[in-house]
């Protein structure tokens, strides 16, 4: 930033480097839609006016908004690698994120945060990142990493870093943890803000999360707790990702007087959402749609989450600020024509421009840490029957039923004919061995097997099969891969996906990316599921903070009694 | 702050220390009056609802509302010490303001600073600063220290510094002038606003100002100059101080939509102003009697100065945020019937409390660097005719006149009978033995002089007399009370108010302060002069920014062409 540079072309000494005129420009400040010009110069904007510039383009009464900034997105759920996403939502206009780099934390720890930092620089868009607080998210499963108050604290001051990550840990929160309110403690000594993450919280448990400092959620789903949040102080992020969608039901809390409180972030977007639907602009048009008013719904996209995070230079049309801005066509439709960042003109149309620089994916080291040869997926029977994880379509929650062994030769196997499919997490971070093993029952695999190293929170291998062979050709796979999802018939890989970054993310465009999902998915309706996206279903079933029954590498946890149960009963 | 018996306190397992009931509760998130309670513990907000507490208190169905916040004040311009002002202001509601030490700064420098941070320990109310950006204001007169970039950049990390002063150097910024500059990019550095100062700056010269990083200004006088600057990303201050008063002329900007960007300011308020009228309470009390929301006068003295300054922990009643609130009788007539600061009550009905405690008021060094009897007044005549200072009164503007001398034995001499007065700057900070001599025409002394050590911006010691003798006891009497106001008849002092803290400020309490101010003003009307404060018309002929002619230490100040002028013409 040339600041003598600036001043000089704001006073009119020389002139602008571009200057867009004939421009409805939304002004989130006023609320209102003022039509003129603005100027351009280094990236910033100087000024509304008829500035003299090197090149003017005629908006021809489009509308113009400030760029879109989502305040809260895991990229890695949309598994490509920072380069990768930033070209697929830049299209989209968001020209910033606060992303929370919670997953790469998982697996590789402090690394992983670094990683992500290194990966954003250079990028033709405005990366920050919130600091993951929650590492490893529980004591249930063995985590890549530990990130402890004392690890967060050399981090905090950064300026990439805007805030302290989403504090899932509301118990220890609420229970007082020293090293939960030392993070806390941390971010608030930076004068930095604290993401909350407490679903369904209320009445003095939540009075006594904000209490320690928390500034703001994102997982509200209903009018009265986003309501009761509101009113308790906190900044309300309207979700909608791609599992959960609470635009609709949180439309009524947004007012004139709510409205400076609130934001929209998407959290968790996959590959076909991003390229089908869209990122934040889909959530504003959506919203638009619905009935709100324009500008408020830019506003939240906007000024909002640039004030949260005291991002000053960012989030508004205005002198002092960086062109960050988009063309639009019309606000009902909400059509992004042009999307500028820092004053250039990076994507038009859905498509970025060619002459924009795509700084190279960095390769990650492997986070790969285990044989496969020497897994051992059997089974010894130790009891007469079992307990089954039942699979509910199209939800994270499993039901906790107890069904009959198949025995073949004193083990416990796969019967896919009663959809018994052995399951199994196999420990990749730490070269323990731990491998947890059971039994699910609603993925429907006729043959073959399937096998990710994308299993939250601690991003093991999850792995499900008709046959030991197949699991081991599929964990095998994935290890061969660097990490990556895979789908296994009679011992060979028939499709793949590598994520060789943290067994996470792809080097790949987001397209390529969606392309062999496509694959992947397909194969296992070939095997026989019905699930709309099976990876994400096994994805889930490592996650043992959500009831009923999880698999973690420690064995099968019971997750409403918070605590690993034996696979057998009646023994 | 003990987080972990707040925690233990939101969540009700041990007895709030605080329980206000029937509370009609000023929301300022959601816009909303809300009738419930509100819990307190350990100085800071737990919740609303049922707690038990050790103590209850019934609001009976009165208004409560955060602590009022002041963004823009200097504590100077009270002529009390900031223990005296804390109290004076504490009693109207003001519970935290972010304080300019100017005045201080401009005659002891960083030890000014210090002086006032050191000042504003311990208490009962929150003190926080803007860090002094122009010190000195100008070249045209000798100041007691000149502030770099580099003396602010060892102070903007201080957690209670807030933001960079007002930046009146506007031309500075607009030059580049590097310095300038660096002192607004320290700011940036830590993420801490820029306050602007820009009377009637607009179009490209706003935009350059702008480009700078510059956030906020109060000193807006007319709708079309507010509109501009909230357009272009200002946030505006409303000011209504002594002398400035622009709430009437500003109150048209004011909506739902623009509300959330204005902020009320009283930059600076006078003993009897403070004593008689208030100080954020009657902004915001004639905002309402004028037509305003309340909800939305209130949310401008309180949520909109925290998020300017990042000030999460106050601004607001909620979980997590310092129990600093006003009992208010009723909103059309905003009277502040009692204050809490930190969950303390620290005044009732316009009277602090007898058991807060009253930090003792530090006394300051001598800031008198001069001996009074050296001071020679005479002027010896070098022309025929010479430059007056005609003021005008209740005005800062003075006109440049041309009148013929009154001379007598070679010398140019204060002839009453003319209302032609001698008037000096005596420089008092560096001992450089400079004096400007001059003559003003307006404030009618028949016999006597009058004195100052408060000249703004550099606060030489101002004098005024009918005779070279009576000048000279001014003199010495200011300079004998290590800095003040004095009035001389026949060489003796017949009213004074020491000002022994740097020449500006008082240890004395406000009332002291106003009934010595009255004397002062009764014997300068018996003296002759009609003005309503000759003290502060005194003060303001010494302040060569402001049109036409104006004396300093270096002599008169042609104030349109920016340069000394010789008091003589026709030589």
């Amino acid at each position: 930033m040339n600041l003598n540079e600036i001043i000089k072309a704001a006073r009119g000494e020389k002139p602008a480097d571009l200057l867009v005129t004939n421009a409805r420009i939304i002004n989130v400040f006023t609320g209102e839609i003022v039509t003129g010009s603005l100027a351009v110069s280094e990236g910033y904007f100087i000024g509304f006016g008829d500035y003299t510039a090197t090149k003017t383009i005629d908006a021809g009464n489009r509308f113009v908004a400030p760029g879109f900034i989502d305040p809260h997105v895991h990229i890695e759920s949309s598994m490509a690698c920072p380069t990768e996403f930033a070209r697929a939502i830049l299209v989209n206009g968001t020209t910033c994120i606060a992303a929370d780099p919670h997953e790469i934390a998982n697996v590789m720890g402090i690394e992983g945060i670094n990683y992500m930092l290194k990966s954003a620089e250079h990028q033709p868009m405005n990366f920050y990142f919130t600091l993951s607080s929650c590492v490893p998210a529980t004591d249930m499963e063995t985590s890549g990493a530990v990130i402890t108050a004392r690890d967060l604290r050399s981090f905090i001051g950064n300026e990439k870093i805007v805030a302290l990550a989403e504090m899932m840990n509301y118990p220890g929160v609420i229970n007082g943890d020293p090293d939960v309110l030392a993070k806390i403690q941390a971010a608030k000594h930076h004068n930095k803000p604290v993401d909350g993450h407490a679903p369904g919280l209320r009445g003095r448990e939540l009075n006594a999360y904000l209490s320690a400092g928390v500034g703001s959620d994102h997982e509200c789903t209903t009018v009265s707790e986003a309501r009761e949040k509101l009113e308790a102080g906190m900044r309300i992020m309207i979700r909608q990702g791609t599992g959960a969608r609470n635009l609709e039901a949180l439309l009524p809390i947004i007012n004139a007087k709510t409205a400076r409180r609130l934001m929209w972030c998407t959290d968790d977007r996959h590959p076909h959402d991003l390229l089908d639907e869209g990122h934040i602009d889909v959530i504003i048009r959506d919203a638009i749609g619905a009935g709100l008013d324009p500008v408020t719904a830019i506003q939240m996209a906007t000024i909002n989450p640039a004030d949260y995070f005291r991002l000053d230079h960012l989030g508004a049309i205005a002198p002092g600020r960086q062109a960050d801005f988009v063309i639009i066509s019309d606000l009902s439709s909400l059509t992004v024509e042009q999307v500028y960042c820092r004053g250039i003109n990076v994507a038009v149309n859905g498509e970025m421009q060619p002459d924009i620089e795509k700084p190279k994916p960095i390769p990650s080291r492997s986070s790969m840490n285990l044989n496969p040869a020497e897994v051992d997926f059997s089974i010894p029977v130790e009891g007469r029957r079992l307990r089954v994880m039942d699979i509910v379509p199209d939800q994270l929650i499993t039901r906790h039923s107890v069904d009959d062994i198949s025995p073949a030769d004193g083990l416990a196997v796969s019967d896919p004919s009663r959809d018994l499919l052995k399951i199994a997490v196999v420990e990749r971070h730490q070269g323990s061995g731990n491998i947890g093993k059971a039994f699910v029952r609603g993925l429907r695999l006729k043959k073959g097997a399937i096998a990710s190293s994308v299993a939250h929170d601690s991003h093991n291998i999850v792995v499900v099969g008709t046959s030991d062979d197949d699991m081991k050709a599929a964990v095998k796979t994935v290890v061969d891969m660097e990490g990556g999802l895979a789908a296994i018939v009679d011992d060979k890989p028939v499709a793949t996906l590598p994520l060789p970054i943290a067994g996470l993310m792809s080097l790949e465009p987001l397209e390529k990316i969606r392309n062999r999902m496509d694959q992947l998915i397909e194969v296992s309706r070939d095997l026989g599921s019905s699930l709309k996206d099976p990876y994400m279903t096994l994805s889930f079933l490592a996650l043992p903070v959500i009831p009923e029954l999880k698999i973690t590498d420690k064995g099968l946890i019971d997750v409403n009694q918070f605590k690993v149960v034996p696979l057998f009963i009646d023994a």
